[in-house]
């Protein structure tokens, strides 16, 4: 199986090629990028020496990709809305596409545009393709050709939650959820905001009260608790390049040997999800570079809340890791290839 | 005026030698630590080398320092507990004592025994030990001789909602606070939980739900309410030196603008307290290496919460820097004295 | 006095505005950016809210500076080249002028050319501009009314070598220098090469073999050694904010005995530079913040080396505090007015 | 194939394990600590809880392990000294052994009495024990039983320097070596110096002028250089958890093409050198997470130097991940087995 990762020059790109090279199953067979076509790909990420050989990024548009006989499996590391410019010829062709871009992870236009600023660039598409967390998604996504992979924010937010609001364990309504990420969440952005001197020793929120991940948590919730679910959701920039740390206060409606039971029946088998003990705090450290996503929770007696803490790598199991994730599943490869 | 710090060794402490070195109104006259008598300061804080001179720990113990004529003002920065061994002879003595532990916070000799899990070691003192953030204590404290400095967490707490909750802007039940702290925070702790690498690249909560400054932080907003508060306070490590960063979810009663003029009426002429624009956000790095607190405030209509942010240095208007305010104020000195 | 800082949108002209604001003999009277113009410092440089109340920067020309009666020095923090359109004006004009920028750094014209790529600005000044670090410029150049402000690196460097030279202890020849930076070195630059991701967890030289700032090293090491001093300089990035950690290998005459009394002799009554015993190494955590330079040295039988340790905080003995220092002394303040 | 990691509680261990555990042709069959015995792995190492299953640590004393039926390789990641208790019996019971202490490294009982201040525990293995950097040493130490594994500073200084020597083109002598390393360099060293706020934003020498590593540098450099060697090797500890830089200084014989037409000559079919083109400098981020070392070198006509520039991950290619691959050339698995 030959893949491509299309849209490569951000960190994104650099962990699909990273995970992607050395995949046991899969051949990276082309890696593109508008602004760096023609260089050598060791040159740009050379963090990637010992992997990528002399392979070079290529300018393919999006009907010439579509065109080639020789790839089989399409990654777009894109921002919004150019992805869809991607998704759409090579849907039509036939090719399998996992986008991590925001253009098919909401099912309701009207969100889309309220949140993304623009019209949905390809509503279309929109019923072929499913947003799945793996571990929460079941088995039909499967047959689907264009996958949406979901944003890191929502990823580290949805494994503990969404179990505990089918179980009905935690109340719908008035969830507090306080996330921060490591700086490359912003990507490789070239912005007097995220130089060296401006984030090293500084934490602050942004983007308050209606970031954009907000709409993807709440579709998913509400999905999952078949009634409303408005959150608070409150993002923060923390001084280190990787990882989300997610801390989520919500109402108990059971007891907190309910929500170990209930995590401990959804991820037994699950090698990318690690149940903590309750007072055992996900830290990011040990998630950084893999997989896997650590949850945790406490019961606190005097407020009748749980705290629920969960940290993962925002570029792995909130981008890229879990994009192969789903190519391994789809593709009837083990479910860690490539990963561990 | 002449001024003693008892138990310098850590942090907190070494940032008292550097203010009251460089205060324009006060000579330190004593450092004091049990296990580092006899070095010189310079030694242990060579950060302090031009501040310091040949100034040596002292090794005295309680009683020989209530006997001393030449110290007037005592800071404690020593453990809660054993702060109490040295403020008792002192107060006796009719020193002036500034007392950076726990032991003069609570009201409640229980709620002490409850969360530092020890017999209140000096309840007789505790009517006469006011707790003081000084932008939020009036004037009547001046008189006391014994303070208590208040914590690190709970400043950046109740600087922005006390006056809230005064003038009956938000709710007082149902606050959730996410506070993270520099490593700084735990002192000069050597633990393996401490060494950089277990520390850098790292975000997660520790101490829930019942972390020891909860205590204060209820009781402080229990009286300004007038009413229980029952608060969720979520406690995290960052991975930097010095800063908390606060992101407090509370329910509206007022207004957005309620909460600016609110905030603008007790904060106009406070020096340390600086009120930033919605949606601007206090950063941990604007206010490291001063005694100022941020504080800032969104409203979201979805949920109608206010989200409101601080940032202060735990090191100085989270302990040091509010003790020499504290200092300042009592013996009518500038406010800003030694402090910017 | 009244003084001007020019160019202050980087982060050594926000030193500069931090020093000048807290300075007790100077009032900041202007603080101009062409990019910057017409806002208030505040909102720039948060971290200085409480110093620098309703201040904006201005976009003042070099001639409308120089006509200005109501500000007497002015602080250049300008690029090289630009720094001399602003120099001339202002130095016709009578006015005092503390150049950080290289302009004057170089008494030869040549070297100028050879290591900044273009021809001198300004050759006609070049005799009127003493270079000076303070602890080893004697007295004559305070009569000078513009003054060149030394380069970070060099100033590690020269500050324990130039007394050892000038004393015939170590050799001219072969002297091997290893320097590494804090980030901010390369001052608010927007660059990928410096946002956070690419400099976190990241150590490696550049510029070598041939940095700008070692013409600057060389002349004046020359100068001291009174022959020909061709010195190997590397400079390298460091994953931190501020500070230079200099280490250099220099060839043995005297002992080390004889370093240690020609430091003390040269060293003993200035207030900014730090003597530490052979065995303790200058550490750029000390340093930060201050305004003093830390050094030290070992002899290695072996080779019959000194290996010679120092340390600064690059933005202020490197850059905004020297320059305070240097107007310190020009005008009779005491050395360390505004400096500790 | 099963492995034991023998002392696996520091950062070396850590990453024997990691590597072992996703090891291609190898069972990591036990892992041994004295002061954790009993406790689970996952616990320990909570980053590799997605590999290390239910494995716990095991407490075997050195005779129990040589008598293991089941045991057929030992990493021992034990302190010098200790790791002589290990080796000798299982040498005896002709265990394969790969020793990542000093024990074996150095061919001069006096040398390691010298530098290590205690006899040498195990004379009586040295002659059996080959000094292996797999790029450097040929094929016949691949039947010896018990292999020393180079330190990481000395494999930082070798790779480059090695075959330069051999080929005569630089001066064995008048070497000046600086190296920088992360704190993981310390290993999971529980001391005041190595707290987070003491390491943080520091960077500083120590160890001058004879550190225990210059010792190993010197003997295999004379070895290739068949001439003393001299050098002067400046260790420091910088602000980061992993990386080795290292710039050399050397004096020039041949030319900088020389230079690399023997690298090239020497590394062209080594899967974990690369030779960057002269003026790309190493960076330690690059060679973070991987078993590869950077090298790269400039020449200096006004010196007629060589600046050689090396940077390894201090815990792979300098220590375990050179351990792993002795272990794939000694049993004839792929050189890169469980390395990339």
């Amino acid at each position: 199986m030959n893949a491509a990762v299309i849209g490569a020059s951000g960190y994104s790109g650099e962990e699909l090629v990273r995970l992607l090279a050395r995949h046991p199953n899969v051949t990276l067979a082309a890696v593109t990028s508008r602004s760096l076509a023609g260089k050598p790909v060791a040159d740009v990420m050379p963090g990637l020496r010992h992997l990528v050989g002399d392979l070079e990024f290529s300018n393919s548009d999006p009907a010439e990709l579509a065109a080639r006989d020789d790839l089989d499996v399409f990654f777009l590391a894109l921002p919004h809305g150019v992805a869809s410019e991607y998704a759409d010829p090579l849907f039509q062709a036939g090719k399998t596409i996992i986008d991590l871009s925001a253009d098919f992870r909401l099912g309701s236009t009207a969100a889309y545009e309220d949140y993304y600023g623009q019209p949905h660039p390809a509503p279309h598409l929109l019923q072929a393709a499913p947003y799945v967390i793996p571990e929460l998604a079941g088995e039909k996504w499967k047959r689907a050709s264009l996958i949406a992979c979901p944003g890191c924010y929502p990823t580290s937010v949805q494994l503990p939650l969404i179990p505990l609001l089918k179980a009905g364990i935690i109340k719908p309504s008035g969830i507090v959820i306080n996330s921060y990420s490591g700086v490359s969440g912003a990507g490789r952005k070239v912005a007097e905001d995220f130089i060296y001197c401006e984030r090293n020793e500084s934490m602050k929120g942004y983007g308050m009260p209606k970031h954009r991940h907000l709409s993807e948590i709440e579709e998913q919730l509400e999905k999952a608790a078949f009634t409303d679910c408005i959150v608070q959701f409150n993002p923060h920039l923390a001084p280190m390049s990787r990882g989300i740390s997610t801390t989520i206060v919500t109402k108990a409606i059971g007891s907190l040997q309910d929500v170990y039971s209930t995590w401990d029946a959804a991820y037994a088998d699950k090698p990318f999800v690690s149940v903590l003990p309750s007072g055992t705090y996900p830290d990011t450290k040990y998630v950084a570079g893999t997989n896997r996503a650590d949850i945790s929770a406490v019961y606190d007696p005097r407020t009748k809340n749980f705290v629920i803490t969960s940290a993962i790598d925002n570029l792995l199991k909130g981008a890229s890791g879990q994009a192969v994730q789903l190519l391994n599943l789809k593709f009837g490869f083990e479910e860690t290839a490539g990963l561990v």
